[in-house]
């Protein structure tokens, strides 16, 4: 058996989220059954390094997958998008690795990118499902300020999920930075949140991206961030930004 | 009558282009449409500053539109928007000006963008219809080179389509500028080729940029930019960059 790491893109949009299920369309059965068309070995496992909800996007997430025959990389990754058809997936990179290659297990640290396209009344006819549209402008300085209390070892809970199902809400934020960017392309403004952690709780990043518009819209003070942090309470927060603004870019492994 | 005018986006992929048709969806119909439906006016002619062709994106078109009912600002912007439904199209500002105003006639300068991306084998999911997509690297500084011989007064008939219905050949290109752009949200390279003149011939853009592609590739030297412009004969350059990397991107009057 030859085990192959994959560097995967994909637009979220159509897909009910990474994970395999008994019915309906997801990516990691998208690609199962891809590499299942081409290399006609059965039962093949494409396992990814996280889970992404429905609707969210990746245009660096990993997996690792075996397999019996040998391919060269380029066939391995030009066979798989040939066979994926009219989906929007891709894989980027096709890479054969050792044996001991784990896709979730090894990864090191994990980045994510929210976007928000804002102050602009008219919905964004060119980022449809790309980007959470907010009509308004947001204190962008604010949300900075918020955003610190959340850098470094936390208990989360306030920002996790009813379903998530980690043995621990505490983790390590090492980084979360707010960019605006302005692109002549987007009329409007534009802002990035970055953040970065080795892991994450389900919903975290969109939680805690939702609690920060709260702040720059004025309806909470950027130490709010550190009340609702401390108050362990996933009713504290409770504001799940939309899937569809949110990118899972990379892992370092 | 109160004459309007509106700054428009859309995304062009569903349309046959600015102008109406007898048959098929234009951007020209569809707001013309819309605004008859809210308005209960008839024969609503909605003038643009400029066609776009089938495919290609504007995030700042204008037009102009008279009506003879009372609106108020965010009435027509909001209704007009209502009414062209789920088609990618939206009113971004309609403001109320004086009769005197033209769309067309008026502008005083216009700006393109074209969008590459470029350096990945894989197509990009989640720029589909949204740029060129260019499998290998490309050679930006000689572009460049090859960009700067287009500057200034010329006879651009090599650069026109067959159908351009304009009575002279000769434009001044005031700028044209190749920008490259990281952006971790889409793997491999990117570049914008951002160009600005009073008015531009049919396809002038698009045919400049599938001429520096050339460049980029190795296939031409810059100078060869000189000698097409040169042979004024369509033939010449005859290499048409696709609809899709194409933006209008704003006007100025």
């Amino acid at each position: 058996m030859q085990r192959w790491k994959l560097t995967i893109e994909y637009d979220g949009t159509p897909f009910l989220g990474w994970q395999r299920q008994h019915k309906g369309l997801t990516i990691q059965k998208t690609l199962e059954e891809a590499i299942e068309k081409f290399s006609h070995e059965k039962d093949i496992l494409v396992q990814g390094s996280g889970r992404t909800d429905a609707g969210v996007h990746a245009v660096g997430q990993v997996a690792h997958v075996d397999m019996a025959k040998d391919f060269t990389e380029k066939e391995m990754r030009d066979a798989t998008n040939h066979h994926t058809g009219k989906l929007p997936i891709v894989v980027l990179k096709a890479e054969k690795v050792s044996d001991a290659f784990h896709a979730r297990y090894d990864a090191k640290q994990r980045y994510y990118r929210y976007r928000i396209t804002y102050d602009r009344i008219s919905p964004p006819m060119l980022d449809e499902m790309r980007a959470w549209h907010v009509r308004f402008d947001l204190d962008v300085d604010a949300m900075r300020e918020g955003a610190k209390h959340l850098i470094g070892h936390h208990d989360f809970s306030s920002f996790r999920d009813a379903e998530c199902q980690a043995n621990s809400p505490m983790k390590t934020l090492d980084k979360i930075e707010i960019h605006e960017y302005i692109d002549p392309l987007r009329p409007g403004k534009q802002l990035f949140v970055d953040v970065e952690a080795k892991s994450f709780l389900h919903h975290q990043v969109r939680n805690i991206v939702g609690s920060l518009k709260r702040v720059g819209d004025g309806r909470w003070q950027p130490a709010m961030i550190r009340q609702v942090l401390e108050a362990r309470d996933r009713c504290a927060a409770d504001m799940n930004a939309p899937a569809h603004g949110l990118y899972f870019v990379k892992v370092d492994y």
